[in-house]
């Protein structure tokens, strides 16, 4: 859990899809964490299954005393109720699939906010005079998901990762609070106090904000709250007591074969289980540390070129009223151009 | 149902994911409140098959005239109509999960609507003549999410809960009223109309009592309208049946074990919809008293950090500005510092 | 269906849970609408089946010419049949019950609608002169529901309900329109017309008229476009097919039992069927009546508790100021104590 | 296809609720349009179960030289591929499905965004001078549905459903535009900009501009992109496979009796293909002719409307502020008649 | 997968719905790429079925020492797993698809963004002097999707899709950035500043450029992170287990038609699991192209017949004023016209 999981790209995309992955996966079987943290039930019922194997041979060969049956029984109440098992445990999966999703997208608006925000901050605060506080309203911006992340995931140290982002006396202030994303968002709120800024203009910025403690509210939850206990614990008792009868129920059947036979059901029916609930917490799943880092990358990009695309840009307007004052409209060839290119790729 | 339920952290999680649960879960069977529950329809069921067992064994053994025949069927309309059942339960049992769901979505949009209007009106009420006003209306707002979690949790007393956040007259004011949350709701809106706000701002702060007033909205038609009765009954009748007369159909493979079949096939399904009943009306399965706890204390947290922060901020403006006046843009080598810096993860 | 359905209340949910709840739907059965409306079907396959039966034996017992052929079939083409049967049944359900909670949530979005509109009403405006305006602004807004469930309840009448609420020149005018709810629409409108408001207020009111639009438009969309009637169709043909061919595909298993297993059978699924058309149209389901009442007497309370709750903080700022023009700041004591016992129910 | 869909009516509900339903969708299976399209796959498949009967029949008949085997399997892989199937095939009806509330969802807003737009106008836009473009605004938006349904409706004259309501001119510009719907739209911002509004105002009704803009959107989205052709190839594939090799399956079990239980196998889940298939692309199944006529009917009925009732209530506001000057609160003794009224139903 | 994919149009769908549709996908069978890639497992699987078969069949014929048994098992532990491993399947596959809806929906708002957005800033910037910026504007809105696409969609190249549409030396500035779309949104912003618009429609505005934000935010998420691994690897373990042991299990009841059953229930589940992965990232399946092409025309359309609407609607603005000067109100005629004509559809 604890080794980096990067951002997919069109490689492992590639990789993903192609005919050779049941092959991959079938050789990393062994590594897996998941099947590694299901052995200990699985060893657990296929000693259950060799022991009522066992103890059944040595009745039928006469081993033991003739008062002791042989445990046996028929398969049919277990055929009934196999479809609802496996729509339990599967729907169980789905759920924490479904929380999983909730985190994804929680977390794809905290990103988009976080780029949208440090772009309107740039482009609404101009004057020279809030060059400071613009500067470090990015930083505090930039530091938001890096200090919700810290607070998502176990065992992450968010003075080591917001170290060179923020100054040592704001860190100091941030490490002695209790809750470091909102803390980051009261940076935020009284940077913004300190900007001149329109009154519509601070509206939407204060939205933003808002779009913040969402993005909070929601990653708590999705952490404080789990799917219903009773839900979880009905699953794994279902689970438990229809393996620990299932021995008996194939003996008839297969005699000696129910060791793998149970093997191979409780290694399938408690993988389902197992992965619905490394996911039901889904933020050791999700690859938060590359979205940190790309959103901070992302912002400084645009820091950077934001000088650049904005001389080419009035240049190009003087370049445009200077010509127009000596011929009319210029643009009309240009327009043009567009047009008919435009069109091309339709007729490809 | 009366214990507090925690939310949960992250050892929460590392016990939760640990590969002994399934040992725990089992364990902690015959002291859980849901199995517990079921006891009566389960013995009552199991009782029925011992009945039938009985019978047929007696009459196989002439024990009784033999005008009575033994209770045999065919299983083939069960197996027919047994995936049926199983997806009715289970899908039942999903739909009380998405009211879960859409009930614990409610409380996220509460409690981050919560406090994001308490740093609103941090933020945007500064007047000193204000503070009275201001500092009540910080407490209203606290209030809110209490008002509503004792509306909704059966025996809860709200007068205990918010002895201490109110007034003692508000607090009789609130209690003579009907309809608690709402009347909270009225103490905001009349708190804001004697503040001096600009109207934007105004309107910014009403849409977050619109917030709190689809709060209510939402979590008293979950409370106000359960699944409908018809669905509900349909699925227990079909139990009732299904068990009925499944020691009937299971006699000619089973024998006696009808008994001990009957018992796992009763416990099984019942429990599903057991499950399904229990979290249908979400509210004492929440952990709304630490949620509320929680709500209240990020707002004073913030209260208190507020001076603070606001403090180093303008030191930090006042400082550049002076510094600014001497030598240019200072801030150059630290932009570096937070590029270099930020960049430095993704090389890790 | 004529029956007022009250909201539930924390008593409904706690005889809801109760484990007598199976002994309870197993007893109401024979006065179940649902299960009376399902005599026709299952009667009709019952019959075929002990038609079925007859003749099969008659054949067995050579009390007809050789030539007839006892009607037998392998059951094997239905159990591979089974779970698309099942699952279609299921689905048909669920899609119809996803209407049921659409209906809801707009029924939700309506009240909550209301309830903020009336104390938006209420708080904005105030000037003396608009008093007439503003109370029958208030009258219609309250009147908006009512008019709506007229209009989507099956026999319903809007005169008697409105009797009270709107003047006898409204309520002719209104009953003289085509589509009630747009007419009181038009009440609002024009209403708000006539007060003389800020516009950024008006703005936020105006959008609450857009929200009673978008609550007639879902809720008419529901009424007026049934789950498409190719796949209810569908859902009936197979049901109806295979209920006809039941009794030839369990002789060979069941001989005259064919006709309790026949019975069970469509029982069951029909009944599954029945619940998912009555809950397609969700409208006649739904506490409709209760919700309206509700939304009124919330609105009358509120209107009641106004002026008090205005006094009060009046009425405690004054006097606050008076206290601050003598010692400071007198709210220290105060703010103390919310802090310390909003942190007590947490070392509860 | 071509028949017009009427908007479901109370009557049409009780109708669609009667018991006799089954019966009626059974009497009316030979001249549905659903089954008459499953005939040619049906007799296919029921012909290549004749011919394999034949073939095995004069196998076993030596009719053929003993070198030509028996076509006869085993029926277990197919137990064990049925449930994938099964919910392979429901699951694809159920994106399908998804698909149809998507449109009818998409419809909804269209339709309730006409009515609110056409509200606005009405209420915002009041001067003399602006009577002719207010006039022709409203017929622009009220066009607007119709061009929409146009657009997606299959072999639908626009020229025809629009020829009353735009002027001629107006008319020809939009038949020789390339996209109906948008430049309707076209048609509306212009008017819009010859309006002299507000600006607050004038970004509302920009909004409703938008919300057309969404229903294109949407709605070219459900048509342009179907759900992927890898998935109904792969449901297609899988159904033709199954029923090619049913009878084979069958042989051993059924003998003869494959012929008619492939007919039934393949009508059932050709079917359930069929439906999916056939509301995949919602439009031609939506009502949008009556929805599109109602919106009309609405719009034209709350002009006519909009004089009356603000005669009524300028009137009455007049006579209040008379009244008031000789005698105080005039309106008390009704406020507690709409109290006392309102509670009466509860008491019911 | 290079192929281009064009939307559907009408007689796609009439084509889509034919009835010799089965047909088609049956013949197309062995050039769908889907089953090519299918080949590499469904060959192997069989491979080992085959060798199982021989390996038995030489048991049983004694060509092997009588220490070597027969590799057979009872059928009953698959029986009882199959429903969950096609729950397993089919969900995944449901999954999978969730995320092409959500890729198709955030495609459909960044289109309908691109399209609202050009038209507001069509009617919103109107002076001669900035008709250089809009014209640019109007470009980058219109590259927008373009470069979004590029940034999806694998060997693409951004440099000959924009060539036509932006300036040489934008062009040159975006393709030295790292991130062309959000490239594209800093000239958006800052062409945006260079315009002269009053404050609420500049916010509104601005919105739109949020909405792109969301746009690549949503799509990055759905490209960078896939259905978590351990979901996949699970369902292609479970798969790859089953059908190795599969042979096995249907020895006693197929012998050598082992071969053929293995390789359709290879064939029928690994194509199940071969389009869930192959939809799992759904930009390589959604024809963004024309989608582009299709935004660029839209626009383009819009630019050129918006002067042509303008001048009508002015003249017969102009016309009416004319008019109204001498007669009062003309227009009552045309209204009577419109109101006859619209009711006549609902008369048809």
């Amino acid at each position: 859990m604890k080794q980096p999981r990067p951002l997919y790209t069109h490689s492992d995309w590639i990789r993903h899809r192609s005919s050779l992955r049941h092959l991959r996966h079938l050789l990393s079987s062994l590594t897996s964490r998941v099947i590694l943290s299901l052995i200990p039930p699985v060893i657990a019922f296929t000693s259950v299954a060799a022991v009522v194997a066992t103890y059944n041979t040595a009745v039928l060969w006469h081993l033991l005393p003739d008062l002791f049956p042989v445990l046996r029984a028929s398969s049919l109440p277990y055929q009934l109720t196999a479809p609802a098992l496996a729509l339990l445990l599967v729907f169980r999966t789905e759920a924490s699939y479904s929380r999983f999703e909730e985190g994804r997208k929680a977390w794809s608006k905290v990103v988009c906010g976080t780029n949208d925000f440090a772009r309107q901050v740039m482009v609404s605060v101009q004057e020279e005079e809030d060059h400071v506080v613009k500067n470090a309203l990015l930083r505090y911006i930039m530091a938001f998901p890096v200090a919700l992340k810290c607070h998502l995931v176990y065992e992450s140290d968010i003075g080591t990762d917001l170290n060179g982002l923020l100054e040592d006396d704001d860190l100091a202030i941030l490490l002695s609070s209790n809750h470091h994303p909102r803390c980051i968002i009261q940076f935020i709120s009284q940077s913004m106090k300190l900007l001149d800024l329109e009154e519509p203009k601070r509206t939407v910025l204060e939205s933003k904000v808002t779009c913040f403690h969402e993005g909070i509210g929601v990653c708590e939850q999705i952490m404080g709250i789990p799917i219903p206990l009773s839900y979880t614990r009905l699953t794994s008792r279902f689970l438990v007591l229809w393996h620990l009868t299932l021995p008996i129920i194939l003996w008839d059947d297969c005699n000696w074969i129910v060791v793998p036979a149970t093997f191979v059901s409780a290694a399938s029916l408690f993988c389902i289980e197992e992965v619905g609930v490394l996911i039901e917490e889904p933020f050791q799943m999700l690859s938060l540390d590359e979205l940190c880092v790309r959103v901070c990358e992302n912002v400084e990009e645009a820091i950077k070129s934001e000088k650049k695309i904005q001389e080419t840009l009035i240049m190009r307007k003087e370049a445009a009223t200077r010509n127009h004052s000596l011929n009319g409209h210029p643009k009309s060839g240009d327009e043009q151009k567009s047009r008919s290119n435009c069109n091309s790729p339709s007729s490809r």
